[in-house]
């Protein structure tokens, strides 16, 4: 699956990439014009269970009441002495920077009746306006009421939420935000921007606006029992990995972290929970200190082992909506906090100063609050609270995956495939008598296969599956009112992926049902060059991810054609099927270099507006490449292939490719047959081999 | 030629690539620990004529006089009143950060002996360091009287000039420079480094302390005439050129530009010096405004056409010395100064800033002095000198050539190509026959073949030529002392250049007289196919160069070798070899795109210490590439081969060619012959023929 940014508050989604605000984005000054990227988060659901449920019952749309109600409501909110504000911003955003958010967050879905994944909403006392981006234009149009005017972002002259604001209040206003929302760089950034026409940025720390008018009709907050993910899977046991972690805090001079990411807190403390759609994590946050550790969960999530293991592990519960208070306690025994404040929200940043400066006046000292830490004085007692800004240390230590977690990887993708060669063969069978099936029935059955095989637990994120044009809209999400069928005479596109008890995968197979014209042959021909180089590259150590950028496009380039996405995300381990830091994009500010065990998926394409769209998937992983030399006294790298899915060969103009490029697909599919075939019979065993057959050049 | 950037002043070579201070090396945060790379500066010459000596000839070494007389009497000027220091730095640059220099501004070298092209003296009181790089420490060894502590830089431990400074001085002491010689960026990043420990960075502006105690015998600044570039080779005349500059101006919100790049004001008055050895350019500074334009230049080298030319561009001639009293006049009148940091130096950038000051206090009136230009207020009346701080914009307007410029190059190329011809034939006849030659007899001898093409001027820098293991060391220069014969059993590396009155060359090709093993035929054909991939790319308009350097890596990651430098640099019309902004490299920090008309180098090579040395450099010419589609509505551009010879067939392993290399091969052998046998007879003609033979797999 692509990556899929995460929406820009300030509805700049289209500029915003080159925005300094975001550690992946920095060093970009030249951005290909043609590469600006609209960007999209998952679409928000009426359900958050994520049990193998068919999607066409998954796609209930929210019930919408009259919008001019909640806004009549919302601004009374406005008025309350202890309020006070002209305006309130409304992100799509979870207290956690989440990709994909639990129903009981959708607070602006629910305001503006507005239920695509990505938007902003605001009101002021006389105005309502949502931002969102040209994926949802029409949606938009559809579900808000006349009380909204519609910002088409990213369109010519359509102003950022900031711009809007200090355009329609009279200056020195005061702008609410529920500082949990927005992290603590994002909330810095919109108070530099409306600090022009002097307004303030008002945190409503105790109130959600949008909370307080949902009330009854509310969903709950998930509270379903988390599960410890064994160690035979994870690898390394919590100990060791908060020990590591507890290395860095001392390395970096710090006392502490709170992590507020739900993937990392997931990761390290070994445990899964089913609190979000797609994703197997749970709303908590944590915070590590050198001495001992805390998490902030609703304590129903906790069932007798999962209780008996923290201890175990020298964790204490506490309540989750104590974590402020636990970040003025740090204050006050002056510790040195480590933020990552991409991450952690404006409540949290802000609480955690206003502490330290309430400190400073208590002690009547001068304390060090700057970048640099400075936990202790020259007597080594403690000199007062400090933090440290810095990117979360969890985030590559999850990224570089153990043997465990690659064991696992490998596991679940067998199986995977084993469910892709049932489910490819099925639909050509189908579509081969002449059944009528619909985008929709397609990923409903891919679902059902999927959910036959071990340790299967849901998908990895909404299935796109597209025919024909469909499949050039390259966030296509399929819904049962509106989809289209899938031609017999057109390409199809399938991205998919699902989430097991050992592992998480993603894959994209584009095929034909019927004959392929020798334009779409020689577009996914070239495509499938792309992913070839890439997955044959081979670097020294230490390079970014961007470099190998180039070797994905290169062969579309000959002939003047590229993609507006990035070629490869990271790949969590039974975990978010989007993660950081690194990534293979030609957005070139993220220098993270590509490290050994690190998972990343391979997916050039290719697509044609109103025609079709190519793409061809695999999930790989980093590994030393054994290479004759190793000049310079470094590793060389390369990439081991998790995804064993036959590429259709119908679609490939093999006079157009290597001898090398036929060599690489036919050693590809006698590996995929070797591997899968053994999990399967009948009419799926006949289909893998006869997908794998070697290919010869006329 | 390869490309070696500037030392650095403090003597980190090794690690100021990662230094934010130049805007070529911006957003480098994780560089490959293989590819920090030592830096060079073309050795300073005892003689600043360009003209076709023998190289032996110009390699005349400075006579050694005891430089503890030197250092005695520096340091009596230090305690004279108007002087007043502790310490005094003396970098290896002239006033216009000039890759090459005139030998009258080789302070360095006078003061310490140390003829080396790179390196940086510091003076105290009572200690005398010298800090150099990796390829001089034998050099600097020898040179060096005990007097002088060699500082070997890039070496573990080895402190910096200005950490070296902080430790030997008592706090609060005065170091001086000499405020020309230092860019406004690399003076302000000294200051902060000294600042530390209280001292004081003191610019004497009135005298260079060595230029004072070198007196009679320091050699006399150039001052030969210098001539017109002919409008057919320039392509566009000067005030075309001014007219461009002023709309830059005005579009910045600035009135006047003061330039000290040599090669800026040479490109845009469409004038050519011969003041530096291989670098076509005069010594002057030059100041644009919207209505006038003025040349710092000594007049005894403008000819009476010259200043008859100059007049009717309506540029006023100015003396040399009276730059600083021209950057003060523009503030007086209140000029908004457009200021590239990064070249224009410390002396005018605070000259500049001081003369702000001064009108502010005389006025009364507080001004803008900020980064953002306020040249006038509201009434249109200007309210106070300012200064922009940005990138020059004649550096990206030189980098693009026009048509007439991009023929010159052509035309240069062939004639170049033809003096290589006939010099390699003669060369292998001679090697043939047993003749023994040095690397310095070979140098010459090619020296000669191309003196005798028309329009040949000089060569644009010191040729390369290694005979086996000397090939390794990527900055070899044979002296005629010391080196090698050609082995007719080893590999022969030549990289060399010429300036033509229409154009630039630099090429590097690697031979072998004899039979090389596979192993040397193995690396020769990854370098070659590296070389083809880059040029054969095709990639999208706006990308940065760095996006292609590993096209021309890929072949030798494969079997685990690389290279240390990086793979193209910029080029001069008739100007510099070396230019920027555009690059191609592992460097990824500059992020200038490449752009239709840039001429570049494409110089991938393989160096095995002790052993060979392997690169295969032709220049290119970016280009509009004839793509069937163009896809995002962007232009896709690719390469224009400017050079003409004839790749080795006998290093080439056939087998490891694709179809495709082997008929670029074969189509480039078969342009060379077509282009470059009209221009020769005799045994070059025929050597042509028989090395553009094609080639035929097995």
């Amino acid at each position: 699956m692509l990556l899929h940014r995460p929406f820009q508050l300030h509805a700049r989604s289209r500029f915003s990439l080159l925005s300094l605000s975001s550690p992946f984005r920095r060093g970009i000054t030249y951005l290909p014009k043609s590469h600006t990227k609209l960007q999209r988060r998952s679409v928000i659901r009426i359900s958050a269970s994520i049990t193998a449920k068919p999607s066409s019952e998954l796609r209930k749309k929210h019930k919408s009441s009259d919008p001019d109600d909640k806004l009549v409501a919302l601004r009374e909110l406005f008025s309350r002495p202890n309020i006070n504000i002209d305006a309130y911003i409304i992100p799509s955003q979870d207290a956690h920077q989440s990709e994909f958010t639990s129903e009981c967050y959708a607070r602006r879905a629910y305001i503006s009746g507005f239920t695509g994944s990505a938007g902003t909403a605001v009101v002021t006392k006389d105005k309502a306006a949502l931002w969102t981006d040209g994926r949802y234009f029409l949606q938009a149009e559809q579900q808000l009421s006349s009380s909204w005017i519609l910002m088409r972002a990213g369109n010519l002259g359509v102003p950022t939420t900031s711009e809007w604001l200090n355009g329609v209040l009279s200056p020195g206003c005061r702008i609410g935000i529920d500082p949990f929302l927005f992290s603590s760089d994002a909330a810095e950034e919109l108070k530099e921007a409306i600090s022009q026409k002097n307004h303030e940025l008002v945190y409503l720390y105790d109130v959600n606006l949008v909370d307080e008018i949902w009330k009854e009709s509310r969903p709950k907050p998930p509270n379903r029992h988390i599960r410890l993910h064994d160690l035979k899977y994870a690898g390394v046991d919590v100990s060791s990995k908060l020990s590591s972690l507890r290395s860095e805090l001392i390395n970096a001079g710090s006392s502490a972290i709170v992590i507020p990411m739900l993937d990392e807190i997931a990761w390290l403390l070994n445990l899964r929970g089913s609190d979000i759609p797609h994703s197997p994590v749970m709303y908590a946050y944590l915070v590590v200190e050198i001495d001992g550790a805390k998490l902030f969960i609703d304590d129903a999530k906790i069932n007798p082992e999962v209780n008996h293991y923290l201890k175990n592990a020298g964790i204490e519960l506490r309540p989750y909506e104590s974590i402020l208070s636990e970040i003025e306690s740090l204050a006050l025994k002056g510790a040195c906090l480590w933020l990552d404040t991409s991450s952690v929200s404006a409540a949290i940043v802000n609480t955690f100063k206003s502490a330290c400066d309430k400190y400073i006046s208590a002690a009547g000292v001068v304390v060090n609050n700057n970048k640099k830490a400075v936990p202790n004085g020259p007597e080594g007692q403690s000199c007062g609270p400090t933090a440290v800004y810095r990117t979360s240390p969890v985030s590559l230590a999850k990224a570089v995956k153990n043997e465990a977690e690659l064991e696992g990887m490998r596991n679940c993708h067998l199986r995977d495939a084993a469910a892709l060669a049932q489910f490819w063969a099925w639909l050509e069978e189908e579509i081969g008598n002449g059944v009528i099936l619909t985008e929709v029935d397609v990923a409903d059955k891919l679902l059902e296969f999927r959910s036959r095989q071990d340790g299967f637990i849901g998908t990895s994120f909404d299935t796109i599956s597209g025919s024909g044009a469909n499949g050039a809209i390259i966030h296509y999400k399929p819904e049962p009112s509106s989809c289209s069928i899938i031609y017999a005479e057109k390409l199809f596109l399938l991205d998919s992926g699902a989430q097991y008890i050992d592992g998480t995968t993603d894959i994209t197979r584009t095929v034909h049902f019927g004959q392929p014209s020798s334009w779409e042959k020689e577009c996914f021909t070239r495509v499938l060059q792309g992913h070839i180089a890439l997955d044959q590259a081979i670097f020294p150590e230490n390079y970014p991810g961007f470099v190998l950028d180039a070797f994905a496009r290169s062969s579309l380039w000959k002939i003047g054609l590229d993609y507006r996405h990035g070629t490869g995300h990271g790949v969590g381990a039974a975990l978010n099927v989007h993660e950081g830091p690194q990534s293979i994009s030609f957005r070139f500010g993220n220098m993270t270099p590509l490290l050994k065990g690190m998972v990343v998926s391979n997916e050039p394409g290719y697509y044609e507006d109103h025609a079709f769209g190519i793409r061809i998937e695999n999930l790989l992983c980093v590994k030393e490449a054994t290479t004759p030399n190793r000049f310079g006294g470094v590793d060389y790298l390369g990439f081991e292939k998790l995804t064993f899915v036959p590429v259709q060969a119908k679609l490939v103009d093999l006079s157009l490719l290597s001898t090398t490029e036929i060599d690489w697909l036919n050693d590809y599919h006698e590996q995929v047959w070797e591997k899968v075939s053994p999990l399967l019979d009948g009419p799926a065993h006949e289909w893998l081999w006869n997908n794998t057959r070697p290919l010869v050049k006329a």
